[in-house]
């Protein structure tokens, strides 16, 4: 039987509440995990933002995001990964699961040598993350997100890449949004034990409400999320799964409606 | 360099125009090829459709299209497969050189499931096909048609389709559009010798003016077109190169100005 004891809710999802508001909303219904986003940090500071999770006894499942590596020029990539840094800074106060890694467009049309500034990108904040106890989490985005999001866009390039390091210090996030049309989903999610770092769940319905807000609330779409769910259980995950949300007519309500559809839209479906 | 010998116009281009009309443009503008839609048969009837084609010299790229094979009842499976026998009589009166197939959406959540009723779907249109002349062409679509449009997205699997048959009578089209993000792309097409049947071209900005309309004119967007034209020459392709944009401003213009415009696009990126 599918409990709340793994339910993550990020942040996102309620996108009108500030991390405050999304913390004691989490406290009132029952979840012990929260997905904060690094621009929602700022609003209250990150000494207090910590402060609010630890006070609602939150665990923090991931942090959203670092990534972005690919730039024209040097100095812009510099930025980048000093950026990195600072983001690991923030899941290590945080005490974060993993720092989801958005991995980011190619500056141009060269999407291979972006892929290769990624690459780089890693390499070059890896030290930092393990000197600071952070496990980083590659995420493939949809293909639809390769030109303005992210050039790494399957689960098995996030592997491949990932497999360049230690499991323990970079891993993969599977998210259901991003991966549920590719034909090699279920052999990945194989190839992936001791790799997975997170689990991120929605649905996708069609017509898409949107594209960056174009997902839908769990068992609205099509995404077989139990087949999914039960696939990287038996790759050997345990930890959290996490409710990511962007929809426009989810963030119009108020955000105890939000977490009650939400939680019993997961127990249904996950 | 490249000239308008191997241009083909996909009716679709200019989807406000007849075929009566796409097809005078042809003539005006030095175009040889020209891809009709089905649907827009109907307005002057097959044949007429057809003596107009021969009127003007055109040869047929590509007929849009077959497909659609996923279903919930066996009866529904098998209206598919009568009207994609119908759609292979269509392409054989027109002569076309490949009758393409887009493959379908599940029924349900089962896209594994209908990835099957595909394989089987083709496998039941072979005979007419072969005893009519026409090659089919599967065309895997970009990941975000999974859920509406057809539940074979990448070349890889459109190929290990093919591949099941002889490559004279099935073989696969690619779509620039469909195809640009994906990191097996470029071994895909080295493998797909002897299987191409067809090469689309469009373009990629982000934002996306919209889902199925979202395509741009080449060179307005990040897709490395002349290097995938150069890979699929280098795999043996010789046929028409398809110009199929569909997008709601492009639509707005007059039908020689989108002649002007892909034409020049297309001579300056291809």
């Amino acid at each position: 039987m599918t409990d709340l004891e793994r339910f993550s809710f990020n942040q996102i999802t309620a996108n009108s509440a500030t991390l405050r508001e999304c913390a004691e909303a989490c406290t009132r219904h029952g979840v012990r995990w929260i997905a904060p986003w690094r621009h929602r940090l700022e609003e209250a500071g990150l000494s207090e933002s910590s402060r609010i999770l630890r006070d609602c006894g939150l665990s923090v499942s991931s942090l959203c995001r670092g990534g972005f590596f690919p730039a024209a020029t040097h100095a812009e990539r510099q930025q980048r990964i000093d950026d990195n840094r600072r983001a690991i800074d923030e899941a290590a106060d945080l005490q974060a699961r993993c720092l989801v890694l958005v991995c980011g467009p190619a500056p141009g049309r060269d999407i291979d040598g972006a892929r290769a500034m990624v690459a780089d990108g890693i390499a070059a904040i890896m030290d930092h993350a393990q000197q600071n106890g952070v496990r980083l989490g590659i995420e493939p985005l949809h293909p639809m997100f390769a030109a303005d999001r992210s050039v790494i866009v399957t689960l098995a390039e996030a592997l491949d890449l990932a497999r360049r390091f230690n499991p323990e210090q970079v891993g993969v996030v599977v998210d259901a949004f991003h991966v549920w049309w590719d034909p090699q989903l279920y052999p990945g999610i194989q190839r992936a034990v001791g790799y997975i770092a997170g689990f991120h769940v929605s649905d996708w319905s069609s017509p898409l409400p949107g594209v960056f807000t174009g997902r839908s609330m769990m068992g609205a779409g099509v995404i077989e999320l139990r087949r999914m769910r039960n696939a990287i259980d038996q790759a050997g995950y345990r930890g959290a799964i996490e409710v990511e949300i962007m929809n426009e007519t989810l963030w119009s309500r108020p955000v105890d409606a939000i977490f009650e559809q939400a939680i019993e839209s997961y127990l249904a479906c996950l």
